[in-house]
């Protein structure tokens, strides 16, 4: 154990050192980091699939799902090359200075841009992880510590030497750091390294990340999950309303932000939900309605109060009739995620009352809660979803992976 | 045991369905509802004097400092008054759109800031604090609980009931609620509520916060300490330098932002430390100096290692000489904790290097540190300094008690 943790102690005093100087690095340097990395992925693309294999190997007893994540094949090297290119052309958020103000006193105060530090990643199963967090963290000027799953070992290991040998003639190499053990403790020892570590980010299932929040010293920025609604309200186009629920349930019903509960006015409920509910039916869906609604739908089976707590992450879906709109609003306070809730409406009034009154971390008019993604909203990159309102809330870009100082310019002034 | 945390669990639910309607109430009620606040401690001025000397009479084991800010008299019921004028004129920072930008689909897509939800705060002593955070919260749209500390007991009490009273015709009255027990149980179990409270912003001794940041399962913004550095360029200027220099120690020793330790280029450590000293000396101020700086001031006691570390809050002043720029900038990352650092010089580039070098939430030119503070910024208000990187870094004011949530206006958008 002592061992163990003085490894971890080890790697995140080498990750602070490093920190120091590449949270002044130029974006010019950074971006030849990354470059070579993307050649180096490029040049040991039989090294990498060599190691993958490896864990597929130890991977039988897994699910099939689990084993799809996995694979690293040419396919999946060409998308993290691509990635990095993505990321290269992207405006390095360090130095930016976001606000600047003269105070009567004369003194010209600022807030610019930095990295937080040190930033911890724990993940489990893919390993593109390793080099989508490790690009991101070097692109903001962030030292990362990566801590993957047991199942995907050897090709993290891999992958992450890959990237130390690349960045080395532009940044330090300890700006990406592996933890080398797959020892539980070795965890719970990065969660207490608050003086070195400045941010964790886990990602993998409810079960991690509560143990991470529980454990963890240091700042967590965590994604629980995505208990996303659509409301079809009574003022609706029923045209968008039936593009806009067919696709926010079934174009990829297992990512987080694919809508979970359907709500619908009572007004429109009997000319909507027929429509609604046999297109559903037809791609597959599993309904689980509230007595209205199996009325109206009769192939529905009844929703029990658990499910509209569901995140189904299925071909299933939760279907309520509503009064009113506060109704579908009290609805999503109580039973919501605060992801991502979106409402189908003509009526302007209404269509504002719900982007002011919910306070999920995206709220839509007349758009697929499937939009809620760092890269369709045009952050060029995403490192994870916020569901915690602190620091970041919603989608996280570059700008997330950084912090703003003060800095003044004075000409001698002094306090009163 | 059971009692209290059922307390201080059903305070957390009222104070998250308060939150629901003061998230989206309107400036126009949130500042009736402060300025019925101002009405009330006018009119029971006597009212809290009373209660204030019931804590006055219990606190006779006290040192006189704690004694004095725990004192309610006339002059501080006015600041309070005149603290609740000024934060009436801020404003309004809820439903800010900080960024529109509209994606090729035609999405348009917005950060709205939103209040943050509940927040928890847990401080000791001045009595003062609980109208200030009371009062930041509700025009910030967030529910408050707070925690005062047993010594101010009667007066928190009275405060928190006054800012009750004054509020429920515009605002929900569990906006602002207090503890009523002083069990260091009850603390616990508020650090347990993450379902209900949003934020904890803990103020007092370096004890309480650590407690608070090892217990809580909500996020913590947090304050530990200010080792504020003053450098002193081999170009700074001597007259701004020793302007400065007097300033950040002697104008109020017992602060934050304070000098802690002066560095001084050895090219001008001759010239500038004889006259430093003498003006120092002469204003009361004991100086630890490293050998060099003893060789020049002979009245200098010798500084050990733990005084680089150490955040006097007193006239006592840590003075070492440094070879260069850069060793200034070592010394402050090794034995600062980031919280502000002011450089004096002439010269352009050294001025910028530091700038760009030093991450602390105050970085400076020629200026005292003693600048670094909501109220001499200009952000109007001051919650705390924070000294994490996470979600604020620096004076905290109105808008750093909101995040934002992505606004998304469609046109019946799906994702291919």
């Amino acid at each position: 154990m002592e061992e163990i943790k003085n490894l971890v102690s080890e790697i995140a005093k080498k990750a602070k050192r490093a920190s120091h100087i590449l949270s002044s690095a130029g974006s010019t340097e950074k971006n030849f980091a990354l470059k070579r990395i993307a050649e180096l992925l490029e040049q040991k693309r039989g090294e990498i699939k060599k190691e993958n294999e490896r864990d597929l190997k130890e991977a039988e007893g897994l699910s099939s799902s689990m084993i799809d994540r996995l694979i690293l094949n040419d396919k999946r090297i060409d998308q993290m090359i691509a990635g990095i290119r993505d990321v290269i052309a992207l405006n390095d958020p360090v130095g930016e200075v976001v606000k600047m103000w003269k105070r009567p006193n004369g003194l010209i105060i600022g807030k610019m841009r930095i990295p937080l530090g040190v930033i911890g990643i724990i993940y489990e199963s893919r390993p593109n992880v390793t080099i989508d967090a490790g690009i991101l963290c070097i692109k903001s000027g962030n030292a990362v510590i990566l801590r993957g799953g047991s199942e995907a070992k050897f090709s993290n290991r891999i992958l992450t030497e890959i990237m130390r040998e690349a960045i080395k003639d532009y940044i330090p190499e300890d700006s990406v750091q592996i933890i080398p053990t797959q020892e539980r403790e070795a965890i719970n020892y990065m969660l207490k390294e608050e003086g070195n570590i400045d941010l964790i980010i886990p990602r993998g299932g409810e079960e991690l990340i509560r143990f991470v929040v529980e454990n963890s010293k240091i700042p967590v920025i965590k994604h629980y999950k995505g208990v996303c609604h659509v409301y079809v309200d009574k003022q609706a186009d029923m045209e968008k309303a039936l593009k806009i629920v067919i696709n926010a349930k079934t174009q990829r019903p297992g990512v987080c932000n694919a809508m979970e509960t359907l709500l619908v006015h009572k007004e429109i409920a009997d000319k909507f939900l027929p429509v609604a509910g046999k297109e559903l039916i037809r791609r597959g869906v599993e309904i689980r309605g509230c007595e209205e609604t199996r009325r109206i739908i009769p192939e529905a089976k009844p929703a029990t109060e658990s499910d509209w707590y569901e995140e189904y992450l299925a071909l299933i879906l939760a279907v309520r009739v509503v009064n009113s709109l506060d109704e579908a609003i009290e609805h999503i306070r109580k039973y919501g995620s605060e992801h991502t809730d979106s409402i189908v409406t003509e009526n302007y009034s209404t269509a504002m009352e719900f982007i002011k009154k919910v306070n999920s971390s995206s709220v839509m008019v007349n758009a697929s809660t499937r939009f809620s993604d760092g890269f369709e909203y045009g952050l060029g990159a995403e490192i994870g979803i916020s569901t915690t309102k602190i620091h970041a809330f919603g989608p996280m870009g570059l700008e997330e992976l950084t912090t703003t100082k003060f800095i003044v310019f004075g000409n001698g002034q002094v306090r009163e």
